[in-house]
């Protein structure tokens, strides 16, 4: 079968790869319909996600249909069109007992990562029963790919964990796919205003049209003035960090309101400077998540009741054997305008 | 009436000052029976408090009988055995009415800090129907004063923000009179652990006294090992800081469970490292908080009820007319081995 | 001034009274702009309501601008333009320290019941500065009296203890006033289903208007068959009981799922019969409520932002002087179609 | 293999039976090494639960020892001592998925109900890694039978769904064994007060040596006045009801205090006068539970670091071949004084 090959850092290809084959009772052969690329999959092309090594087939999102199932699988049948969790979970362990997939301890983000992932015809999903989620007949299967990873990272990581209520203010910092998922799903819960912060004011524009009622380019270092200004002072109610740098996270600590929420979202790789000796007395909170998906089942029911449109996040199409291209066009965003590409596989 | 005034960095004087008058019809005048010295008050003589200025009466913890009460004073009358929070609220602001009395935009702390305290002979108390509790007849008025400020800051700060619950594993870092309370009130919820981290052994053996299931002397650097040790490399559910440094804030985030909670009581003059770049996945929690002192109705009814004993925080006693001494004594506790102090005035 | 007067039961009348004076200094005196009728105020002429005496001026909703203050009062002076809460709160008691305002112990609902009301001139509020709230310049003050009572009680009672959540499936039994006021606040968490249920066609298109995904008329003794049938024999997760009679209780009984809630909003006369030897075991959870008016700063914020458009309840306006014309036309809203109505003072 | 069996309404009978085979991929085969009655079981035997067929095994609680584990088992094997919970589970479907195993869409309460139970030297475990919990090293085996099911139900239908907290009143309808063990349960969170209420004196004795504060005997009829003295007329904030018939139910309707919860766990056969004409503005909360079992890990936890004791329930030992004399001991409970019965296989 065709295959996206991560071949150690800066290199990738397209290669011919034997199908998968049930390894345990439990797993499930899923034949790909569509995938996506995900930001993470540009930092393991880096080379700087070290539990993936050479020679995996990257992608951790996509919708398919079921091939074949190990014997302990009960939920699936081949035939079945299935979503592919980005967090595999075995539904047993102390982690998942809590909801906590994201921490399972034979799971977790291993598609792509430890095992092979979803950018191919076939692929092998452990802990079937726990880790696919039915799709119903006549259900838009392009619009529920964006449900394997990024919007329920958006959701979970930033709207919940930041504790968005009917009336609040929440700023995001970083309008890039991520933060833009976290704008479209704060909105269930009807914050009376989401200022968001960006460089780029075309992805500024986007997020107005996605449901934003401020837009703030921070070129100019006056985001932190007008955000206390817009808010008499105070900040926001809940700040969600959607980049992943110390500067942003240090936006965060400087508009979050006393009694307000931080819920980082953003993948760091340094440490950042918690400002303690102002913030000590605030009674703030601040959050960190690795996505557990334990929220599909609802983000499903809020597709098909049309509270949410996840394809506002889908700017491209591209078929399998041109998935160099699709990579191309989701790693210049900046030009491109790309948010999530689809992979017909 | 006799007073411990601040007179500028390193000075302070007990002195002859006039006896407070009502100023606002919500005031109340309080004759105090007993009050008690706070880290704080140290902090504010050091200079380190620049809302403190000199001339200042410092106190802001106590139990005395209502002498006076403003017309608009509906809950107390002369006579009036009283605790006074560490923190005026208004009961009106948009901080009050989510309880977050810290920062009632007319009080939170401004009792010994930007307005006369405790420490003297009488006190004026803004907003006296909502910054003062009854004491019922016959209650021990010496343990209440723990009530003031340092048991709800140790059960605000540190247990009810930190989530401690039944067969939780918590880790407190600091065995100082606050940390202490946290330890005694933790034990409201059952945990299974209760790991106290401090350099000084007489105040782990206090704590094992009082309730602490292991002590560790981090003189030696191991601390971090061995609760990782102990806790099967999971670390612990709640840290709670109760400090104030760097290290000891960093020392929580090296042993916080994935899913876990730091929860900050520790008084911090510098920023700390965040290391989100080993945090960010592990979907942790951290808080910080300003005593609200909202739970005082609900710990008068556990000091009633004897589910804790506050007195084992006291150390020794002193007169008023010798409070400089008591200030001598609870500025050396590592020599005198003094928790709290109680003045008699 | 004019007034609308209870004179006992079957008897009201429009009379000229005194004005109101301050009695209490924490009392304000309000000019009336706009108040409107409650289905309570029906109960009341019929002689339900035992705590309204004969010579009670009638009325707990309005706006209005502050005449004169109390000498405690500090949030208000004459000229402001106010929200009266249909519940007045001391802010001291212990009820109002957990936001449990509809008890407090020397307020709650007591305008237009033991004390004189909104339908008036003017008002004597008690514990202005915790009763009323500030109006923005530009705010549309009609749609601002829905705030008072109705959007609160539906908000409070029917939504937020019924637990509404994204994507989850609401019944709403009752599609009077009060029903659809939960109907608008349950959309700001966005479930995937409102079922409305009623005997009144008109009602139910009304309720498709604003929201509704399904209108039952239960006429027919079908609407339990139905619902069980829309959710796959499982139920809804939440219920809402928006009438208050057995029939319409024993109804939520009957359709809440395993796990789900029902949410009391009715006043109820009478017993009703709880099925708990088949609902033992369903781990359901029963709320009731007196609308505490605690979420009046946050649905004020909700109506600034547009999230929800209160003025969709109302159906008809009316100046002071024709008052017992707009009582005909709330009094028979099955041939008027009326909702809510706006009494202009 | 010996395995009590029900035989029709009245009749039981020791019998001799083939031990259990594996017959799903994920189920395991439990050797018994102590088991107990539960009052279920005793219903069961008077013909009152129809999922239970005359010729079952009954018993639905007890430790073990694996013998065998299906091919998808992956937590036990053969030689690992074992927990069995009254609940099966199977960690997939969407009630498992909420932590509602009591809902088990293929699971549930079937143990010794719908299939053969404990009371036998073998049982077959279905859903084993979701359903067995494993025994540390050392551990009191005996105690933690209470963990299978009696102490769960007290804890989780009572005390969690009741929100005891520190400083509360609870009043506990019933001090049979499952009253007991939420009296015991309850005092993980501290509450001030624990009122037993009960027809039997030697009950409410052992109730107080259990840690209730008070015991009421409700022969005289004056429970509910001597409950509404003890607390200012106020109520009790938690009230657990542990029968299961219409009078105890109503007599929490009639202490429960504003804002205050009653959480049912008596198995009622028979429909409750709901009072609303008097509860639907007392803003209260009424909850039913089926134990879920899922609080099992934690109660682990507060038995080995002693929190709790739950031998304090077990009353009598027999062996399995004396199991009709433990019935007879078990069943006549105010003679024998009987709480829980230890059944040695």
């Amino acid at each position: 079968m065709k295959a996206f090959v991560y071949r150690g850092p800066g290199k990738k290809a397209l290669e011919e790869r034997p199908r998968p084959e049930i390894a345990a009772p439990t797993d499930a052969i899923v034949k790909i319909v569509k995938t996506t690329i995900c930001g993470t999959d540009l930092h393991i092309l880096k080379g700087d996600v070290p539990t993936c090594q050479p020679g995996r087939i990257l992608g951790h999102e996509g919708v398919g249909i079921v091939d074949k199932v190990g014997p302990a699988v009960t939920t699936f049948k081949p035939g079945d069109r299935v979503l592919i969790s980005c967090v595999s979970a075995c539904g047993k362990c102390v982690y998942c007992r809590k909801q906590m997939f994201s921490h399972c301890t034979t799971g977790g983000w291993i598609l792509g990562n430890s095992i092979d992932g979803t950018q191919a015809e076939f692929v092998r999903t452990p802990h079937a029963d726990t880790s696919l989620y039915p799709i119903l007949e006549g259900a838009d299967e392009e619009a529920l790919v964006m449900l394997s990873d990024i919007l329920p990272t958006g959701f979970e990581c930033g709207v919940l964990n930041g504790k968005v209520q009917p009336g609040c203010t929440v700023a995001i910092i970083g309008a890039g796919p991520v933060g833009l998922a976290a704008l479209l799903t704060a909105q269930f819960f009807s914050p009376a205003e989401i200022i968001v912060i960006d460089l780029d004011d075309n992805r500024l524009e986007m997020a107005k049209r996605f449901g934003a009622t401020t837009g703030i380019n921070s070129a100019d270092g006056s985001a932190v003035e007008m955000v206390m200004k817009m808010t008499g002072k105070r900040g926001v109610d809940t700040a969600i960090e959607a980049v992943g740098i110390p500067a942003t996270f240090e936006m965060c600590e400087q508009i979050v309101a006393p009694g307000g929420t931080i819920a980082n979202i953003g993948v760091h790789g340094t440490q950042v400077a918690l400002h303690l000796e102002r913030l000590w007395d605030r009674n703030i909170s601040i959050t960190t998540r690795l996505v557990d998906t334990a929220t599909i089942p609802m983000l499903f029911k809020t597709v098909e009741s049309h509270k949410i449109d996840p394809k506002l996040l889908i700017t491209h199409h591209f078929k399998l054997d041109k998935i160099l291209e699709a990579y191309e066009t989701f790693g210049n965003a900046a030009k491109t305008k790309a948010l999530k590409v689809i992979i017909e596989a």
